[in-house]
C-alpha cells in the first residue's frame, strides 16, 4: 500500500502552490495519502512550522513522510535534505525546521538524484521540483539513502532560551516549554502569578487564568473561554518562571 | 474498505492539533478517507459548528463516521459520546454540536472502552485521545455499543427563538430558519422589506437585495455580488418577519 | 483505480459547502481522491481562481478532472460545463474560470444528462447539485460527451492588458505575465528600476528588492523576506515595464 504524505508549508491557502505540490506527489506515487499539516505558518517562520510538525508528526504511522517548506534561502546555499528519525522520514530545507520533531536523527542525505528532482528545478519553488518529487520517491519505498550522499545538517533553528512561550496556539494559549512542575507549584508571567498546576479549564470560572500541563507535556497557560495571550499581552519568548513553593502572596 | 470519517473543529489553521488527530486515526484505522468540514470555527462557538455540519453531513454515503470537536467543557464532566443517526455516525463532546446535524438519535453511547481512547488521556486534547481513536474504531466497523454504555444526551445547543438568521456564510448570505414561504410573501428585515421570494440571484441587480430558498430550503437573504451582513448591518440571531401578504409599500 | 478530483471555489473555510460538495462526490464515486487546491479565492473573484487552477493543473496526472466553482452567475444565463484539455478535465460554470489552466480546449459539452446533476438542483449551488455530480461520473470514467451536447465557450475572462502584475501570491510576490525576458534586462514597476533578472531571492539582500523567473515561467517581483506588494504598493493589474538594455542611471 503507498503510503502517507504530510505537508508543512508557509504558502497561505490562496495560491496554487500547495496543489502543484499535491500534483506532482500524485503523479509520481499514485495512491499515497496526502495529509495537510498546515500551510497557514507565518511567511518564513521556520519555528512556528517546527512546532506545528512536533505537534502532529508523532502520531503518525511508522513510514510517515513529512514535507516541510518554510524556505527563505530556497534556491541559494542551504542543502535540501531527508532526515530519518523515530522511523519517520522528513523532507525539506536544512534550516533548522526538524529539529524540534526530529531532534535526534538516525541518518540524513542530501537529495541529488535526478529520480528525486524535477527537470529543470525552479530556482524558487523546490517545494514543487525537488520536495514533492522526494516524498513521493520515499512514500513508494525507497529508502533516504537512495537521495544523495549522507551528509550533515548545518541549519539551525534559533529559539529563545529556555523557560519561556513557545508557541501561542489559535485560542491565544501559551505553549511553554517547561515540563515537570509540581502541582503546587505557581506559574509567572507578564507580572502575574497563576497558583497551582491545573489539570483542566474547568478548574477555574470562564475568563479567568489557569495553568496546566498542555497535550505537549508542557506548562500551557490559557483563559478558559478566552485567549491568555490577549489578556497577558504575550507573546512566543515571553518568560515564564515557576515558583515551586507555593505562593503565599 | 474502511470507511469515510468528516472532521469539524474550532482548532484553526495554525496549530498542529488537527493533523495530530489525523495522525491517530490514519495509525489505527490504515486507508481511511479523511473529510474536513472546517476547523475555522470561531473558538468555542459550538453553534456555528452544528450549523457547518448540518449543511455538509447529509450529503456523505451511510456508514460516514463524523467528528465534531467544539469542546469548551473538555477535560470537565461533560460526556464524550457516539449518536447513531440517518445512518451516520457523530464523536464528539455532549454539548448540543450534533443537534441540527442528528436531531433524532437512534442510538447514544458514552466512550468509555480503553480500545476507543489513547492511553494516558490528555484532559485538555479529547480530540485527539478520545475523539480521534472513537472515530477510528467506527470506520473499521466497531459498532457505537462497542465504545460504551447507552447515556441519554445532557447537552442543549443554545439558538435563539424561531424566525431569526441562524448562519452567516462567507459571502454574507444571511440564512435563516424559515422553510415554507410562499413566493409572493415580502421578507422583512433590519427595517427593509424585499418583495418576493426569487429563485435565483440574477433576479436583482448587482448590489440589490433579493430573497431565496437556499441549499438548505431555508429562505436567505443575499445582496447580489456583495454582502447583506454588510449591507444590513445584520448576523446570527436578527430577526426576520414574513408577510405573506403581497407588500404594497 | 478510481481517479482525482480537484477542487477550487471561493466557498471560504467557515461553511458546509465545500463538505457537502465533498459528500455527493465520494456518495458517487466511492475511493476517489479528493485535492482542495484553494477555497479561498476572495468572493467572486474568476481571475484569482483561474490563476490558482493554471498554478496547479498541470502537475497532476491524466485524467485528473478539476472541479472550479467561482459563480456570481449561479442558476442564471451561464451554461454548466465540462472541458476536456491537456488531457484533463474541467468542470465547472462557463465564465472564463477555466481560460489560463486550459486556454486550449479539445472538447467542451454542456451539463445536461440527468447522471450529472443531482434532482432537484438547487438555483443558489451548482457546485453540490451540478458540479460534484458531474466531476464523479468522470472520476469513474464517464466521457466528457456523456454529459450533454458538445457547446462552445461563451464566458471570458476579464484580465488586464498584457505587461502587468496578474496575480500577487501570499508572500506579496509580484506574478506578471512577462516571458523570455533576458537576464540583464532592467524590470521597471511603481517608479522603480530593478537592474537585472536573478535566479534566486538571495541575490539580493534581505529586504531588497528582486525581479527573477518565477515557477510559471514568467517575470516575478519580490522582496527578499518580505512583501514587494506591500513596499511598492502594487497589486493586480500593475504595470510593468521591460527595459533590454541595460539600466545605465
Amino acid at each position: 500500500m503507498p503510503g502517507i504524505v504530510t505537508l508543512t508549508t508557509d504558502f497561505g491557502d490562496r495560491d496554487g502552490y500547495v496543489g502543484a505540490m499535491k500534483g506532482v506527489i500524485l503523479s509520481r506515487a499514485p495512491g499515497v495519502t496526502l495529509v495537510d499539516i498546515t500551510h497557514a505558518v507565518p511567511p518564513y517562520d521556520v519555528a512556528a512550522a517546527a512546532n506545528a510538525l512536533a505537534d502532529a508528526a508523532p502520531y503518525f504511522p511508522p513510514g510517515t513522510v513529512h514535507v516541510a517548506v518554510v524556505d527563505p534561502g530556497v534556491g541559494g546555499a542551504r542543502a535540501a535534505v531527508v532526515v530519518a528519525a523515530r522511523g519517520h522520514l522528513f523532507v525539506g530545507p536544512d534550516n533548522g525546521i526538524f529539529a524540534l520533531a526530529a531532534p535526534h536523527p538516525d541518518a540524513i542525505h542530501a537529495i541529488a538524484e535526478p529520480d528525486f528532482r524535477r527537470a529543470p528545478v525552479a530556482a524558487t519553488f523546490h517545494g514543487r521540483d525537488v520536495f514533492a518529487p522526494t516524498a513521493a520517491q520515499l512514500a513508494l519505498g525507497a529508502p533516504p539513502s537512495a537521495a544523495g550522499p549522507a551528509v550533515a545538517l548545518r541549519g539551525r533553528l534559533e529559539l529563545a532560551a529556555g523557560d519561556r512561550v513557545v508557541h501561542v496556539d489559535r485560542f491565544g494559549n501559551l505553549v511553554t516549554d517547561i515540563a515537570g512542575v509540581p502541582a503546587a507549584a505557581t506559574v509567572r508571567i507578564a507580572g502575574r502569578a497563576i497558583p497551582g498546576v491545573s489539570l483542566t479549564y474547568e478548574s477555574v470560572a470562564p475568563g479567568e487564568l489557569v495553568a496546566y500541563v498542555g497535550s505537549r507535556g508542557t506548562i500551557e497557560i490559557a483563559v478558559r473561554e478566552g485567549s491568555a495571550a490577549e489578556l497577558l499581552g504575550a507573546g512566543r519568548g515571553t518568560a515564564v518562571e515557576i515558583d515551586a513553593e507555593v505562593d503565599t502572596a
